[in-house]
């Protein structure tokens, strides 16, 4: 079985076993206040060109969102979601057990658009009854959405306008962010994200990492205290030196970039499997998530050699599904895929 | 500098990087629903002597009592603990942060007594405005316990029987469960702990892992939809099977127990050390942590070559101090040790 | 100024008032442990023919929707809702403040039907990926809706039925049951509301009370410590008797129900005034809750003398408002009104 | 039966009664925002001399504490209280459902001294692991407290020292403040306590009122967006105006203090009978609670004809018991307790 259901099928990339394996039997103290952390906190903020941010490393996606989330808000307010939003669904309910709603905007791509967090940031400031409803406390999208889709810099820039206008918080979820700063066609940087958003996480476990994420926090009044978060979230690793070393091979020379790149590669040459055999597409993504339209009775039969994610059904006898590549897509796998699907 | 402050000072036992290294191109499917996983489970069922209990696993301790914790409560209980109680004073609240009061009882040794456990149950359920109080839930002790003491196979049968008598769920907390179990002149067994208690850990991330804890549910009700509090509390990984395929590594030959008692038998020359070079001890610890009680100049030369925690001021010029030893601890280190305490 | 925007704009019922100055200097125990409270919780078992029911009385209807439902609750699970559903919009973030989200489901009547939360189990109990998602774990619904529509006796059926068959309690909000039930053209009682379902309570503060609400719990599993929920949610009035009598008062000789069909004949008459005069409605509701649609230059007429609840906009020009009647409307107040409609 | 055991045995001062019944048809706009609210507040502002500081009204004690320091704290704090306080042991654990650590700190009078707090506050802001616990974020007193004692004021000035000097707010729990005023010996005022702290209340349902708590905030940050909290924590009242009435009756012509002065002398009648027979007290109360300590035997004759609430044993035979004086303490319930006593 040669499995494309998602960006988490294997360990690590080689370079970063080998530097846990180089570094074992080192002795360093625990809780990320070792070299290592320090080093990747440097590493970071220099490739985020965010000197004066705060960096932090957690273990994975939905913790590292949870501890943000319940850091930001007060009690009485919640947190501006598209409907599609990772938060509002495959969490379990993470961000209301901190107990916060997660106020949910109807979205077609995943996106959020500044007029629409515009529009519900000023329909709750001006209705009278407000107090009786949920006060907007900050804004969470994420960079690619869970669609595959992205923002450009304008959209960023005028989304993170409409945020600071309204004093909430922008929060970026950057689980495959490594995806999106390659995919062609766009030209967000990250230093153009770090430079419009309040806080940001930079995803290691779907970019080459055995698990990890680097928050980067720079608004300065979201920094005071966020260890003591970490903590309580069951966020700070004892070992936490095991995600400095894992940051520090991902960007000491560029490796973040470099296998995001590769994954591109590998997703567009899937995109040209299914289009050039005439199939189409769910949405027009340029990231690691592709996402194309094949009748029932023949995604039965690549379901015998291939995974995928089911997505939805599409009706009358096609649905949509998702093939992901990564960091660690083969030449094999891919070439294997492209004879199927010629096939069917 | 050579370091005893705590037990996870250093990596991963090797036998355990070499399988991680192994197996990282396999590709498997996530969240700890991979072959590894249920392979890793089957060995810790065996060993526990618990063929009908659950196993998960999960990243940390503070991530897995609050877990547990939080799935037993109903939201007026609490949680009995021994002052000393990890979940008590050093956790940042974590348990609070899910609703739960912790239920803290006077201990001079980090333990709990069945006496003390049954009086607080009856006097609750005997006061006419109990409602007005929180409702005993559940009781937390630790094995070993944050003081290094460890209960007798009769202390635990006795403290579950009033649990069992007063409709109170006994989960253990075994963060250093190898070295309580290693430690000399204790007669406890895992299955006896697997035998007294509803819901138990096997600590990884002290006893040789990277990281990672082993949860063994026994009591039906308590195994009910799981894994939907794992996931709610960040503690499923996405890449799961490192942890299946690290307790594949701990529990297959028996590397857990052997790694336990070689911590042992270093904690035992740490002890016999600091003894014959007429030092008293804060407790009686036969497990990896020690307590010795050196005056205060002493210390201070000591600490320049050798780092340990700080405890307690004893007065009059004396303090407490914790040298932890580990499944990583080396026979050089030791010696540098007797060297430096003899020269004192 | 003559007002009609909501159904609390008085005190109390004046038989009310005459009982709590009559045994105002009366000496009670406290925490509704009274005599009043005991027998005003047999009369309302009567008319609700549920001799096995608990009975509790709380303060208000937010208080009581968020005690009920966190009691209900595990912590994984979240409440199915109407979206228009007073505890989805209306109530702070009270539910997501006990760790629970409201999954709220589309609805154009503020109803939810069968079909709808019957789906919505099967689709989580059939997702393999279900433990990523918030568990429903009960249903919410109003009787009579936020929108003043009804359910039918079958209706009502069908939905307690799929929830019995989904293993989900339903609970049924009566903030303004009385108005529910004294409705025309609607053939639920008050032992067929407490027949089909498993908690709900009968307002008191809209229909008559100066403030409170009755708590029926008919099923035996959520009776369980339930006191204990209601003081840590801030529901356990010290002096309880000042609900006990309140309810003694609406229950002991019908006056509830003759109270709420006065309001439903005030309310037909204001359905009617609008009606004459050729205006439509938002919808149709036979409660006391009337939403005529009104020209915006004829409004602002009308609320130079009159106020009412800006519901909606129609757009051309034209508004939905809400005007409620009570059992405290006066005919003189009506009389008024038409006067005025019949004068735009 | 004659009761003592508390101080909410009766309805409301008939003044109280008077205006509720000649307001009752008025027609009010809800939740607070109501011209008797409003009124109130500024009756209330002027007798604390503290006129830019906000004034709330809400229903209960338990739900005024956990709105007030649920709206202060932030997720990872907690609030510091002496081990008898309220908040600790006698509301069901309603601080920490809403996610907070209660910081118990010893105490045998029920007070909090300034020393204590300091070191409190000082030890954890120098501990190098103090993101493991939680972090002290605001410091609760109560006036009069659970025991019946008092601070002076130089007590409650050093105290609040103490707290503006390590950044964390004061709260005063004033559920029975009229009667700490009314103490004799006791220099402090309400504009000195108004003075002397972050936010405090001022309770009416012990000293008067139906029910009602009416909660002064002095603190500019502590005021923003309160009225959310209060609606989210099941606190606004739909009929607010209840509440403007009766604080309104109070504190227009100091009947507040005047009936706090009348239980102070009814509590000095009750001290005085026990003392004339030669009772011991438990505690030195100047307050309406008064913790006489009687022989078991003689208990037991006097609880056939008064009830009193059991605060202890004394061992060797003897209990500490509480009789509470109030507003509604009559001469002939304090006649009769006098001849049962004197005929013990």
């Amino acid at each position: 079985m040669i499995r494309f259901e998602c960006d988490y099928l294997e360990g690590a990339h080689p370079e970063i076993l080998k530097r846990l394996a180089e570094t074992n039997m080192k002795q360093t103290i625990g809780y990320g206040c070792d070299e290592h952390c320090k080093n990747a906190a440097e590493l970071i903020k220099k490739a985020c060109n965010a000197p004066d941010s705060d960096v932090h490393f957690l273990v994975g996606g939905t913790q590292t969102n949870t501890t943000v989330i319940c850091s930001v808000l007060r009690p009485h307010q919640g947190v501006i979601s598209a409907e599609t939003g990772h938060i509002n669904v495959h969490e379990s309910g993470a961000i209301e057990a901190t107990g916060h709603k997660v106020l949910s905007l109807p979205s077609t791509d995943g996106k959020l658009t500044a007029k629409a967090v515009e529009e519900y940031l000023s329909n709750h400031a001006n209705d009278l009854n407000r107090e009786h409803m949920v006060q907007p406390g900050m804004v969470y999208i994420s960079y690619p959405t869970e669609c595959g889709t992205l923002y450009t810099k304008q959209e960023l820039e005028s989304l993170y306008l409409v945020c600071r206008n309204g004093g909430v918080p922008l929060y970026i979820d950057g689980a495959r962010m490594g995806y999106g700063l390659a995919a062609n066609g766009y030209d967000l940087t990250l230093p153009d994200i770090a430079a419009n958003c309040d806080v940001f996480y930079i995803g290691g476990t779907k970019v080459g990492a055995l698990f990890g994420e680097a928050l980067i926090i720079n608004d300065k009044n979201l920094k005071k205290d966020f260890r003591y978060f970490i903590k309580q979230k069951g966020g700070l690793l004892a070992k936490g030196r095991l995600l400095g070393i894992q940051f520090e091979a991902l960007f000491e020379n560029g490796l973040y970039f470099e296998i995001s790149a590769h994954a591109i590669d590998c997703a567009n040459r899937i995109r040209k499997i299914f289009e050039e055999c005439g199939y189409e597409f769910l949405s027009d993504s340029k990231t690691n998530q592709q996402f194309p339209i094949i009748p029932d009775n023949k995604l039965e039969i690549l379901s015998r050699d291939f995974t995928y994610d089911y997505w939805c059904s599409m009706g009358n006898g096609k649905s949509a599904v998702r093939f992901c590549s990564s960091w660690a897509t083969t030449k094999e796998n891919l070439d294997a895929l492209e004879k199927a699907v010629k096939a069917l």
